[in-house]
């Protein structure tokens, strides 16, 4: 199956690809290698998932608001690059996670995108290096900020 | 215009080139990307700006730290490759941002650097992908520390 | 002298290769590059150094984790790549510490690992371009998290 054909089965629904909100491009190409920014996790009606970690929502939540982001990301890839199968691979996930300092369940949080990678593109194909860390805040207090690089085919 | 003649008629003051103050180099180059480290804002006297956003100083403070600290870069660059027209274009930024755990307007304050790098390199050469994200702490309690990626010509 | 030369003679015991927690792979190599997943300070026994900088750890103790960190990282070399001597040099270090928001020593401890690479791959091909900065949280509490590129040869 292409990533495309998996894409389709899993009828998800995708977030608006957002727009910067800053002085930055949502993704460059450079070689055979994808750059996406940093995205958040925006809602399909374009607002944002808001809150910290241990404080204001629970790893569970946090983990439901990285898949959100890796679906934005997913809309990124789409409205930019036209079809999910001009990637061929996950290369690399930076997965920050906004939470007070006694929190420790990062990895798990981060699944939440890096389980929608696996389902799109696949159990080999759909997973890349990763680091799953804390954060002391983020942009307008969302939970997560994801930024990843793709290998085009 | 090139990148050297858009810089020399913005007038600008650059710091020298910062010293690593560990063990890592100011820049490497692989293939034709130039990876460049983490920068701090320092000054032309060889000092840094100090503190942390929403506790000692604000964000429009904050963000004039991001453009000094985008300064520096330019200042390893054009040190260590002798000019800005060996850059093709800006890749990624990783904007960090030393801030309470409540601040939220982390693109605001990168954005610091990254209108610098617009007025140097240009709208679209100039425009990378980027994270902008609130970190713990940062070394000597500077307020913002910016690595880079730029493409060669 | 080769890579795996240095290592011998330094009569240095490495961790087991640590499995991924989470849904990630310990390495990837895309044309010439390395990517290495963040890794913790791991021991010879499986457990992990924990505490954050500043409240539970001193800054020399946290800089022992980051070397430890880089046993583990030096370790998930060999075990995949089957020797040191595949790879030419370090391109990019991100050191991420766990420390209290006062913390400023963030270069001191992530020359932990630093220093290592240097006595392993030499003090050309060892040091590349480093952010070292501080989290607000990390994995289970460690002090250290440490993702690394190296160029093959």
């Amino acid at each position: 199956m292409t990533h495309e054909e998996r894409f389709e089965k899993l009828n998800l629904t995708l977030p608006t690809a957002p727009k910067p909100v800053g002085v930055y491009k949502p993704y460059i190409i450079v070689d055979n290698i994808v750059y996406v920014s940093g995205h958040s996790p925006v809602l399909e009606d374009g607002g944002h998932i808001i809150g910290r970690v241990g404080k204001d929502m629970k790893a569970e939540e946090a983990k439901e608001a990285a898949r959100q982001t890796g679906l934005a990301i997913l809309s990124t890839i789409k409205t930019h690059l036209g079809s999910l199968n001009k990637i061929k691979r996950v290369v690399k996930v930076l997965g920050m996670v906004n939470a007070e300092p006694e929190f420790g369940e990062h990895p798990f949080v981060i699944n939440g995108c890096s389980e929608l990678f696996v389902e799109v593109f696949g159990p080999d194909m759909g997973v890349g290096v990763r680091s799953a860390v804390g954060m002391g805040s983020l942009p307008h207090g969302i939970p997560v900020e994801i930024e990843a690089h793709f290998e085009l085919v």
